[in-house]
């Protein structure tokens, strides 16, 4: 017999309509195996998986969501509903290239509506798709948006509100609270979130007491407003989530979101209610598998582990530090020299690996919650009175503090240092957050000076660097392993690259880490007779104009390669510059990420199909080489 | 006698310190005077400034700003609080070219701390310059935030007001409430400050309420736990600002506006509070001056006008139409042909001209206040089922949804038409607003495809090609008027550009409406003999490879003019598309706005001096033509 007879029975979500209660909750174990096993063969996100398997099932047997609208947010906790919507049989492939993607997927299955990755858009997202079936004549359709309490107090969660509660649209926010965001979570949301959790009268105790008040005259003279305004506010203070009722949000809950039988209930309740209703769901991230429950911060999305009698041993070897760890170093450095030194995380506390920064320098250190736009307008305010900020966000989600870095920072030409970790492809997590387009989207700004260090040391000293100055800066890394080829012996100058080998039969420019497969590519090159030089041009802006003047002067031809996206990036930069100066650029090539968004997979295996490795790197160049040749 | 004495009298805003009450509502009728006769002979923000007179008057008699931190949001009511910090004798150069910004400006003055435009950053700003002065050891220094009804929906106040609880920063956030953004505001939260006026309980009678709940007995039975529930919701609802309370935040008011004493009594009173405070206070916009109180949608920035007898009378005379006009008819157009046409603004319903719209069509019209990142994301949900919405925001403004951008319609690929309207120098509004950004910063996201129209009709025409399309666009045009060329004869067509007229002594490829400067200079370089070809690219993405292919070939110089940034711009597209194509470039040189912020004045002044008018291109090309000549 299988050992998933359930999930084996389960063809479409629509199948759990027709379930029983037991069978329901037997699917929530069949699920949790699943996960488990996952876990021993490769990393992945684990714990809020586990925290929302019977929320998961439970609306799934309620709606009916190849009609109605289902947003999952900040889409890793997507598993229990792949595994339920058609992809048990394909799931061991989740987050290995050309397998399932870890995020919802529309090309997957007609269930995934929104590929996300980015926290806090799915009120909006879910407000609108209401909206639209609305005005086309399907009213009948429901719209639900599953967000955690860590993506909560994103700014735009707040803007869809706001708009929801005066539209009226019939919707359900589904608040899956587990007291965490990666880390635990931050803000004062979060501490009100608490206090609607202590509520003792959630059970329906106050349904009775306003029954009561009911009957209280309410008639016209002063006191007796007062009275009125009196019972209001028993009412309020009786209901809980004032907050989200005073918004126009009716606020119903908190409720057990491992009880399936207690959530189809309110589900169904709720479906009679006209307006937006916020459910607040209490769950326990890890929930099902001891160790994770009690460390959720670790099995957020741990390394594959071997399950020992509860225990989890996890498998797989240490390896070179990453970029991530010599940044951390390196703030932890400068802060340890430097009391005006600050640290801004939007919740990545543990993706940046700061949690020693953190312990370390508490007063300084400042996780504002998944809030970018805010952590980069705040970086501006502590900069302004002479502080020296460092906002370590993500490539990708720095995207959601654009406009402050255009605002708050580029146009006051303050000095806040924003550290872009995973500025390259982000690997199994896809294209949600390969971080590819910091290049292009930072450099039309005036006043902030972008640099990409291509090894550990250089980062640190780049760091060091930044903090001396009294403009914006930018440093970009990728999630690589980092190591030490004595590039930073050569002090970082402003808008100086450095000539890593010289040889006139063409030169590679390789930003950041690239310049490793640059060498690796010239001395293979070399071994052929080609003498190629290889720049390491530390500045993304301002470039070294000196140094590639020289370049384009003496070396047959210029190859530019960049983790990042072509358009708008370092080689159109480089491209700018040669147009500028009137240097010839005939024999120019520029390799890096093409105009379309590159899938999951292994960051090695995903760069070199894109042209970036050293075996490719070589094939160009000898075209190139031979192109020369001819012309020449 | 002078007709401003007190004016006349404040050296430094610390003046009003030593002021009495009567002198301050004398400062407040000369502020108004000087407000009016400013409106009689330009246009600028007037509204918005009349309303926060008194406030600012107060603030500035309680705070010494010198040390303490004062930002005002959305910085366009700044005009009292220049007049009364050194800079009354130079206030009738306000808006124009080497005179005062109509915005805050560090460079003219140390009270000036940033140069805002945008809205809803106050907050986040403030708390980080509280912060940056605690840390530093001058926690005796103030900081206070003054934010409008209007921007006060932005997620990121939302965002700051969450970390502020949970740093319980002692700061003050000034709610100026005039019920209006630029329009009548909306959204949940407008409802919500309503009812917050209309308690009846802010005059203090609620206090003796609450001082005689404290002597209800408090133990620990059920039915007296319940007790003290009911308590506290009492006092809750007597309280009013209940959802900021719930946040950490104290809320206080609603208190008069325009009563400067009873103002500096409340200042004076939350000075001793030890965490973040919001002061609701309410105003109204246009107050003292009957005209604009009665119509501050008009009045919010309204042309020169005359006061007559108490009307206001327009004094210039009409103009042709705008390219606003151009797009408001054309959405108009579409929205009656397809009834699943939606659009969306971001509270610009007046800057977009957008009221007949509005009015026509108010089930598929959405302001959802200035939360673009709402809107956005919004749209994408409505675009997912099925409609066609578009986002009306300008070039500048939509920076506040880029991440929304990327996730919600670009990764997604669904069909959103982005108007970017102001998407040039936005004149006398100055870098806050000049949409220089948009080319490079919209490109580097896959799917999206890019149009300038360059003239009104092939606005309409790009709009209409644009709803047709099953994927994302994006159409930019200037502030600026808009003619009739008679381009839009040929149809539109993916990708395809339209030549104007040809010569191959040289082209100018001019970025839409720039078109017209390009035709002018051609034709006068005809008459000196040399043929130049001008090209209307109408795509920035996909470009027109085959036409390029060709102008690069016959043509013996390319100049390319765009109205935005150089760098990664229209101009680095084409550089890109030549180098990929191995396309000669030797003689290419780009024309657009350098890598700095431009100041405000006429647009047209401040094109011609980056080198973008007709002469500019004569001159230009004359040079690429004498070196073509040499080189060729």
């Amino acid at each position: 017999m299988s050992e998933f007879p359930i999930l084996e029975r389960i063809q479409t979500a629509v199948d759990l309509h027709s379930m029983s209660l037991t069978e329901l909750e037997q699917a929530a174990d069949e699920i949790r195996k699943v996960l488990c096993g996952l876990l021993s063969i490769r990393t992945a996100h684990f714990a809020s998986n586990l925290g929302v398997v019977e929320l998961c099932l439970a609306l799934h047997s309620v709606y009916d969501f190849r009609k109605d609208r289902l947003i999952w947010d900040t889409g890793h906790q997507i598993y229990p509903h792949k595994l339920i919507t058609g992809r048990f049989h394909q799931f061991n492939t989740i987050r290995t290239r050309g397998g399932l993607m870890g995020f919802p997927n529309p090309a997957e299955s007609e269930y995934d509506l929104f590929m996300t990755g980015h926290a806090g858009c799915s009120v909006s997202t879910a407000v609108g798709l209401k909206s639209g079936d609305d005005l086309s004549g399907r009213p009948e359709r429901r719209s639900v948006a599953v967000i955690g309490d860590g993506a909560f107090p994103s700014g735009i969660v707040f803007e869809a509100l706001n708009n929801a509660g005066e539209l009226k649209s019939k919707m359900l926010i589904v608040l899956n609270d587990n007291r965490m965001s990666i880390c635990p979570r931050v803000g004062a949301m979060a501490r009100y979130m608490d206090r609607l959790r202590s509520n003792p009268f959630y059970t329906g105790f106050k349904q009775e007491v306003v029954k009561m008040l009911a009957h209280v005259p309410v008639l016209g003279d002063p006191a007796e407003r007062m009275l009125a305004q009196i019972k209001e506010g028993i009412k309020a203070g009786l209901h809980g989530g004032m907050l989200f009722e005073e918004l126009g949000i009716r606020y119903v809950g908190p409720i057990d979101g491992h009880n399936i039988g207690l959530m189809r209930k309110y589900l169904k309740m709720l479906d009679n209610e006209p307006g937006p209703v916020l459910l607040h769901v209490v769950t326990e991230k890890g929930h099902g598998y001891q160790p994770a429950a009690k460390d959720p911060v670790f099995f957020h999305a741990p390394p594959a582990f071997e399950d020992q009698e509860g225990e989890a041993k996890v498998k797989s070897g240490g390896s070179a530090p990453a970029f991530t760890n010599f940044a951390r170093d390196a703030i932890g450095g400068a802060m340890r020299r430097d009391k005006t030194v600050t640290v801004m995380t939007a919740a990545m506390c543990q993706g940046n690996k700061l949690e020693p920064v953190r312990d370390e320098f508490p007063d300084r250190f400042f996780d504002v919650g998944i809030c970018e736009s805010h952590a980069v307008a705040f970086a501006a305010g502590q900069a302004k009175v002479g502080l020296k900020p460092i906002v370590a966000i993500y490539s990708t989600f720095l995207q959601r503090s654009y406009d402050q870095i255009f605002q708050e920072v580029s146009l006051q030409n303050l000095p806040v240092v924003m550290m872009l970790d995973r500025a390259g492809l982000a690997g199994a997590d896809g294209p949600t957050h390969h971080g590819v387009f910091d290049v292009g989207y930072m450099r039309v700004f005036p006043n902030i000076v972008s640099m990409a260090p291509a090894d550990g040391p250089e980062l640190t000293a780049m760091l060091d660097f930044a903090l001396q100055q009294d403009y914006p800066t930018a440093i970009r890394y990728p999630k690589a392993n980092a190591k030490d080829f004595g590039y930073s012996k050569q002090p970082i100058e402003l808008g100086k690259g450095q000539i890593i080998r010289w040889g006139t039969d063409g030169a590679i420019v390789a930003l950041g880490p690239l310049v490793e497969m640059a060498v690796a590519a010239a001395e293979q090159l070399a071994e052929q007779g080609l003498q190629i030089a290889v720049i390491n041009p530390r500045f993304i802006k301002p470039l070294d104009f000196e140094l590639f003047e020289r370049v384009f002067r003496e070396c047959k031809f210029v190859l530019t390669v960049e983790e990042g996206a072509l358009q708008g990036g370092f080689g159109s930069a480089l491209l700018e510059a040669a147009c500028d100066h009137g240097w010839e650029i005939g024999r120019m090539k520029r390799v890096g990420i093409p105009d379309r968004f590159i899938e999951h997979g292994e960051r090695d295996e995903l760069l070199h199909d894109l042209g970036i490795s050293a075996p490719k790197l070589v094939q160009a160049c000898q075209e190139l080489s031979g192109s020369a040749a001819v012309v020449g």
